[in-house]
């Protein structure tokens, strides 16, 4: 049935996202954990949550892996079954999209999705190499390219198709900048001007400095029920209407064209459907501006415009706090940050602010309908999900 | 209800298990996804198999995370959703859980849940780091105790409480090689005497070689149905009517006791309430022998006998393939091999063969009911299923 709800979201948690030193993930994820606990004093944690997803991308970071038993425990929930899910950056999503299946399937009345990564105190060679493990050993990886590479690549194939230009990437930046301004828990809480953006120096032409997101510490849960229950824990539950994943070739070498990712393509067509919904009836997105080409191509892959014309978007400022469709107005993972497993669940935790009222002076008026958008790697996953103001 | 199925195994794939040099983990994938292609020709993969959960524990051995994604496109399964799960030695079994959950969700008719590791390119010291990190890095890894050691830890506890033997422990590890040796695909084939068991070289007292399982290359998959349409695909599906999770602190300082592990304990518990069936009904096992003394620990925490009595069960035969409870017919993780995120659905990949009456010269006569017990590092994480002929 298009538009029945899949399950609810009753809380949500999100830790200070920045350089959080000293701690490590596991405490990272608890604060996350607190926070929603805090936020719905009817739930009783340990009692209650039956089950733990947990997106996490890398082990290598803190030489730790077995991150669900791990989490569970410092989160208060010794013994629940505890299971760390990885798709790269879209690790968190892919925990949703399993949280989801727990709970859709009967088997249990509420399960904590959730997402985690501790990364500032690596070098960022360190980083760099733990976060290209995403993209291919043999073909990419081997060769010595790396992220900013690829999505240079994309960038260069949607300026050659299309005519982007660095000044609508620059758009972009400037304004998840403003927006993350905005958000007390964002990285970086400071506006930069087109200028700044456009003189800083070049990572991977055309990406600048201020074109690349964040290597960032943080931790994200939602606390999701079956449709039915969620009114027992609050007042005000989103809904999970629509969920999509798809998979891509790992190596972007291998697909047809750069200028689009076909996995976010079909994850949204599988979220509208399930939802009934068509992208004039989003009210407000987070979608994986990992890089601001990124977030151009997203645009465009979820029909918030044609192809070709996302840049012309960002331009034109219709994705403004206060445009037709506002996007990242968390600050998304360019400024708020991109704690890579958490990015997914802490996309859907803005969401859940902005469709209850919770989003203080970046709250979107009215907002009743949201979409998030995690794409792991260089595309070969993707996750969409579409929410509704319960 | 009890007993009802919760998803249908209508076919199964495992690599041959081994040194399989010169391929990559997505190749060995392969490898498992074409047999369980072949072993059921009215399934159309492509068409078919809607989504993939994939066990991996290591993104360290080839510099490679993203398996999802991977796995899929070399399963011949491009743009599917893909998955990893991560529950270090049990990562497979939560990833049969979160497939059980997106076939139990009514949402998927169709998907495919397996394991991969490829281990053996790598130097043993690189592997038991890479392993280590299952454990806990603040208080285990950084004292450098690697699982031999925490295993060591049990067996000196169990035989402190309970007065088993390194004579009992021995009997094991002879039991799994002789099943091994029935095995075509096991990594060891070879018999071994109760004198080589015992005299072989000592990893961590009383843990000797013969006590440890092997490092090993492989790959498992199962393809799962709704339980309503198993028979589309096959006469002779396999049922799953009970499936259990739990998790425990990682560290084991942190628990009371080290002579059984409560994560399995209370998954087993869950598993059979699920399934309406108590240790007595269970026709073959296949539990979690990373080191003899855990499939002891098995036996007792599945109930298979008293606590303190596992090392006389193994001792008096009645787990060989012709006593009264056969476990770990495939040879175990000890003579099979135990190559880490492909362990718990390779385990009911030998649970599927026994109830179809595909197992060869390790025929069980009659079995109708097999459980599996795939346990995460050092107990942290334990998953338990429950199969029935179908």
């Amino acid at each position: 049935m298009k538009g029945k709800p899949l399950a609810s979201i009753v809380s949500a948690g999100l830790s200070k996202f920045g350089k959080l030193e000293g701690l490590y993930a596991r405490e990272i994820f608890a604060q996350a954990a607190k926070e929603a606990y805090e936020r719905c004093p009817k739930l009783d944690p340990k009692k209650d949550i039956k089950a733990l997803f947990i997106g996490h991308m890398g082990e290598s970071y803190e030489h730790q892996g077995h991150t669900g038993a791990t989490a569970a425990d410092w989160a208060g929930l010794l013994h629940i079954p505890a299971t760390r899910t990885e798709a790269a950056c879209s690790s968190s999503g892919a925990a949703l999209r399993a949280a989801i299946f727990a709970v859709a399937s009967g088997l249990y009345d509420v399960v904590m999705a959730g997402g985690v990564e501790k990364m500032t105190h690596r070098s960022t060679p360190e980083v760099t190499e733990f976060l290209a493990m995403a993209s291919d050993f043999p073909f990419e990886q081997w060769h010595g390219i790396t992220f900013p590479g690829l999505f240079a690549l994309m960038a260069t194939a949607h300026m050659h198709k299309y005519g982007t230009t660095e000044g609508q990437l620059a758009h972009v930046a400037v304004k998840n900048h403003y927006n993350g301004s905005l958000n007390p828990k964002a990285h970086m809480q400071k506006e930069i001007t087109l200028e700044q953006a456009l003189t800083s120096r070049v990572i991977a032409w055309p990406l600048k400095l201020y074109d690349c997101s964040l290597i960032t510490d943080g931790a994200s849960c939602l606390i999701l029920t079956r449709p039915e229950i969620a009114k027992r824990y609050t007042d005000t539950p989103v809904h999970i209407i629509g969920s999509g994943q798809a998979s891509d070739t790992i190596g972007i070498y291998e697909r047809d064209d750069f200028t689009s990712l076909k996995a976010a393509k079909i994850a949204a067509k599988q979220a509208y459907e399930m939802a009934g919904l068509t992208p004039e009836d989003i009210d407000v997105a987070e979608v994986h501006d990992c890089f601001t080409i990124a977030e151009i191509i997203a645009y465009e892959d979820l029909g918030f415009c044609k192809p070709g014309e996302g840049g012309k978007l960002a331009e034109k400022g219709e994705t403004t706090l206060k445009g037709r469709i506002p996007v990242n107005t968390s600050g998304g993972l360019k400024a708020k940050g991109h704690p890579v497993g958490a990015t997914g669940t802490a996309q859907a935790y803005e969401i859940y602010l902005q469709l209850t009222g919770q989003a203080d002076k970046r709250q979107v008026a009215d907002a009743e309908i949201g979409l998030t958008h995690n794409v792991g790697g260089s595309g070969a996953t993707a996750t969409v999900h579409i929410y509704r103001r319960g």
